[in-house]
């Protein structure tokens, strides 16, 4: 971590400075966003932004003033040209108990060094499952132990993510990133009804998949779909559209892909929206 | 909040000292227990620390060493006669992303007055639902959102709990504990293969029914099976068996029960365990 600022205080990122009774820590009471730092500047921040608003009303957390949560991200950054930028926001500070009553949500935000960008990923299935519950589904929300497990299964760091199913077998994404496919010239990504988290970039490429004029839907998806497709790729608000390679065999065969055409056209355009 | 232990050291409950990149936090990434504090002593710890080390092991968690573990409980309570005591261990500090390394766990201990009991439960039903997940079933991690969304349902502080369904509409538990019903001179309490909580209160009343020849079974509960039921009680570790007086009536129809001679007979049983 380079940085970091909790509740407009810049502290070091190796500071011990979170209330030992706030909710975030007690319960996952609270919600997250990771981000690019690009050329200074926050990339998709009104995204991040409201997708964080809509996730705390669903929560009925009290988001903090986002002009102020702008300020302080200006201030967190101001000195960087480059990162990643992570914003919790928990519900606040409580007493025992799981109610909460009248709590003044806590920010923090941290700066980290950027992440090395992989092209093609190596990917495997996750035996680990993700709950279905329509309350929490899309919420990018601090009750993350299923993608905890998940990213424990393996330790290859030649696989750069797993695949995960919810619990009645769909394909629902990856531990840390959105899934799509191209399927009979279809743009195919799972709908996030009962799990998953609405992410960023995946919201960006399902609009610039209506202007492109590309086909897309958003449905529930079967992983023997995979093998099928003719592309796959993966997304995520920090390391954008990467394509899928290579998919290893489990209890479903493994596949290898080439970086297709629609996958390319996807990756120029999110380059030219810079 | 009373008192507080991190980590060994003694801190006031008013203070910041969990660091900024504690997976608890981040994640809620770790486990907890509640704990009764009667004439000076922990009641049920073993019980408490051997579900602990259940859920640890099952999420990977280093457990801190349990004679390190009571020595500092004791610390933490020397001075006090009642109360309850929170201990949270997180999987420790860690850097950006679900994957843990190496992580050691963070143990915190939390000293609260005693609360007071209600000795006839008032209930009403939640439309929150409990999500299934296997792998997480049973442990009491903190994972807590769907209690806490729960909780948020209702703010009559004559409703003294809210019982809670899974996604596939089976009773579970209530927000904050086991549920148990007589239905034909059977005690019977939901199985938690896929959700909830394997709380210590309900494992004691489990052994306690085989031990005074009470038939009892595990299985899965339908909602409206509470109406045919004869008595109604909930359990949880700091409250022990309160008897449920009062269902409020929703979508499912309303009842209201006497104590039941099989209520009584376990609360006299854990009165003289004492």
């Amino acid at each position: 971590m380079l940085a970091a600022l909790l509740d407009g205080t810049v502290i070091s990122p190796q500071q011990s400075a979170i209330h030992i009774d706030d909710r975030g820590l007690l319960y996952g009471d609270g919600v997250f966003e990771t981000m690019s730092l690009q050329n200074g500047k926050l990339r998709f921040l009104n995204d991040h932004l409201r997708r964080m608003q809509h996730g705390c009303k669903r929560l009925g957390i009290v988001m903090p003033d986002t002009e102020l949560l702008i300020n302080e991200l200006q201030q967190l950054t101001h000195n960087a040209d480059r990162g990643i930028v992570k914003l919790i926001i928990t519900r606040g500070r409580g007493g025992r108990g799981y109610r909460a009553s009248q709590c003044v949500a806590t920010r923090l935000m941290q700066l980290f060094e950027p992440v090395e960008l992989v092209t093609g990923l190596t990917v495997r299935w996750c035996a680990t499952r993700l709950a279905r519950n329509e309350a929490l589904a899309g919420i990018k929300h601090l009750n993350r132990l299923e993608q905890v497990l998940a990213q424990s299964e393996w330790d290859d760091a030649t696989i750069n993510e797993g695949l995960m199913l919810d619990t009645e077998g769909e394909l629902i994404s990856g531990t840390m990133s959105n899934v799509f496919m191209v399927v009979d010239d279809v743009l195919v990504t799972p709908d996030l009804r009962f799990s998953g988290v609405q992410g960023v970039m995946r919201g960006n490429i399902l609009h610039t998949a209506v202007e492109l004029s590309i086909t897309v839907e958003q449905r529930a998806v079967h992983p023997e779909e995979l093998l099928s497709a003719t592309e796959v790729f993966m997304t995520n608000a920090v390391r954008g559209i990467q394509p899928v390679v290579a998919l290893l065999p489990s209890s479903i065969a493994g596949r290898q892909w080439d970086i297709g055409a629609l996958t390319m056209k996807l990756m120029d355009n999110l380059a030219q929206e810079h």
